[in-house]
């Protein structure tokens, strides 16, 4: 949680944290600041002080939103540190970056660094601070970071934020089956009134359009998509794909929050009319597994433990696995969920990237969402929900929608 | 132009590009793949060659739409340099680019870097390549990069796709403004059917609403401000504000293509109902300075000379500028206009960042955009239109919006 970050600096040996990029959809930023409408800002905290925002001068008023002390670059004479730098930028911004740091006391020890930027930008940057002052340390982390160990667990006011998202979410998804369902079907596909062919295409704009509706954001995009496409799970689906009856449809939906905040994560499997023998197989070795694990979730737990046993799962009934083929592309191809939060991917980590405290644990929200995938045969089914773990322990999943394969349709 | 690419890596002596991150929202990776749904890529190119696109498995078909020549992350073994790496994630990170480099055969030279990325894990990264391979060269560069320059002129594709966001925006800005209309007055505020203050709240979901309609994404945000807020130039709007007679309202909309592609800007100063004289003469004084530098613009001119110029016009008309203040939060406080293409702000550059060939030149699009601000009198005007420089010199607005200052209301 974000009250842990003072003591995760103290285990982790940090002095400082320092987090650059824009004020939205950059969430170590938004972790720290809220959604602020900045173009371009820095966070510098001190180990048990309150964080300082450095921002543009025209942005003053949105970085006050923040409730944090706010420093103007301005106070920095950018215009004069490009002169000095004989106009190299990047010498420009090492110049200004030592001023603030100086002035905050930070002239030794170890900065973790954050934010999305430019990796060349910062690469540069943090390498010309570092040669100019090179009693200070510079941290960078991977999917083992110390904001992502504080966002392993999340707050209640992040769990209602989240639980909003998973609202929007099955709303959306509710009027999507709606929609699907409200067209005729002319010789096994999907039309609209003008007779033309209804395409996936069209789907995913009114998707689009109905999570604006309700003030949500999808910058990671959707997956919906038919049939073959359907079984390669991270295909978002061909714009002018038909919907076809018979087939499987994987709709993968991930809005977050608008200006990139707290994401919400669920897929269901669809078949238009009818599910054939093969298809509805499938679909009951995924349901099953899914089920299962959801029962079986319990603090404590390494959640690679999970991604085990939905091998054993999946493999006692027959399919192969990334365990048993490592780039196998048929049968359970993926890891079985991840956490969700500010990033749509995040701790906890079910993979082999997973760790010691990767575990079920109160305040986690993360996903479980097995799969089953056979691309030459045309077909692949994937369910998902997000989960809490609430305080007393019990599961929770943050949004509730039917797990049905079957979307009736051509009954008018 | 794009084309220009192996020619400018020749001129800055750079051997190969390295491009990093998400296959959306990242605009050197967009540039170079078209915009493709891939959570983590890595694009490779030497000077020239064709480029090549590394890719998680899962998205190989959506690798493969790119058309570039593509190849699996997998074939690294990833959970094996891991074991490696003793569980440091960024050190298999580094064993795997030390892999993929060795194969390119670029083992020495320079590269340059670029892509959205966190910035630790960028530093921490690119640090340790350069550790493991020391003849090699990471170069970052900041507002002038290789990308940034081959970006500086645009070729047909890309002008007729920041003209359709042309076209989207003024769509939606047309919608806005009949929106607004339609409302009824009460007490000098526009309220709704219900008897209740429309707010700024609403009118902004409604453009999201009218941008998601037409398929476009605002992943920055907008600005819909009103009095006070106007007055501070990137103050986004307060959404709880309501819509009053008489005061500024400064509307600048920059929607984008799905998934982060190009965008477009503009901004409109609107008076709902009428204008005080005081508001009119500062409209006067920014339109006047508008149609002037637009009249003005010609190809060979140093950008910054426009800025310059636009220092001059407001002088003379008895306004404070950055110029004769560079912290004036009064008068005109910013810099003209700014290049537009996949990011919302690049070259070529009107402030002091720029470079010798920041030059109005045929195939930039750049925005001019000048206005005055008075946050005390609690009013601010900007008008702003993106401008393309034609083959044969000639200045186009890629699209047409009246410059109106007054809406009028309550005519109902």
């Amino acid at each position: 949680m974000k009250s842990d970050i003072d003591q995760l600096m103290q285990v982790r040996n940090i002095d400082a944290l320092l987090v650059t990029g824009p004020g939205q959809h950059n969430p170590a930023m938004v972790y720290l600041t809220g959604i602020a409408s900045l173009t371009q800002a820095d966070l510098i905290k001190r180990r048990g002080e309150a964080p300082v925002l450095f921002h543009h001068s025209m942005e003053r008023d949105e970085a006050a939103k923040s409730g944090l002390k706010t420093k103007c670059f301005d106070d920095y004479q950018p215009q004069e540190l490009i002169k000095q730098a004989g106009g190299d930028l990047i010498e420009a911004r090492v110049m200004r970056y030592q001023k603030m740091l100086e002035e905050m006391d930070i002239t030794n020890g170890r900065v973790a660094l954050y934010g999305k930027v430019d990796a060349g930008e910062a690469f540069a940057t943090f390498d010309g601070i570092q040669k100019a002052i090179p009693a200070l340390e510079f941290i960078g982390e991977a999917d083992d970071s110390l904001l992502l160990q504080a966002m392993l667990t999340k707050d209640e006011d992040e769990v209602e934020r989240i639980r909003r998202m998973g609202q929007i979410t099955v709303e959306v998804v509710a009027r999507t089956a709606e929609y699907l369902t409200s067209h005729a079907v002319c010789k096994d596909i999907l039309v609209k009134k003008n007779g033309q062919p209804l395409t996936i295409g069209d789907v995913k704009s009114q998707i689009n359009l109905w999570l604006a509706e309700r003030g949500a954001e999808n910058p990671e995009g959707m997956t919906f998509s038919i049939a073959r496409d359907a079984a390669v799970p991270h295909s978002s689906g061909n714009s002018d794909d038909v919907l076809q009856l018979g087939k499987t449809i994987v709709y993968d939906i991930y809005p977050c929050e608008a200006g990139g905040g707290y994401y919400y994560d669920l897929t269901r499997t669809w078949c238009l009319g009818y599910a054939p023998d093969q298809v509805f197989a499938l679909y009951e070795d995924v349901h099953a597994v899914f089920e299962t694990i959801i029962a079986e979730l319990k603090p404590g737990v390494h959640c690679p433990e999970y991604q085990k046993r939905a091998c054993d799962l999946f493999e006692e009934r027959g399919h192969p696995t990334v365990r048993s083929n490592p780039t196998t592309e048929v049968g359970y191809v993926h890891r079985l969920g991840h956490g969700v939060g500010l990033n749509i991917h995040e701790r906890p980590w079910f993979g082999a990237n997973a760790k010691e405290d990767d575990n079920v644990q109160p305040g986690s929200v993360f996903t479980i969402e097995p799969g089953l995938y056979y691309p030459d045969k045309g077909m692949g089914v994937r369910l998902e929900d997000t989960v809490w773990v609430r305080p007393d322990g019990k599961i929770e999943a943050l949004a509730e929608y039917p797990l049905d394969l079957v979307l009736p349709v051509g009954k008018k």
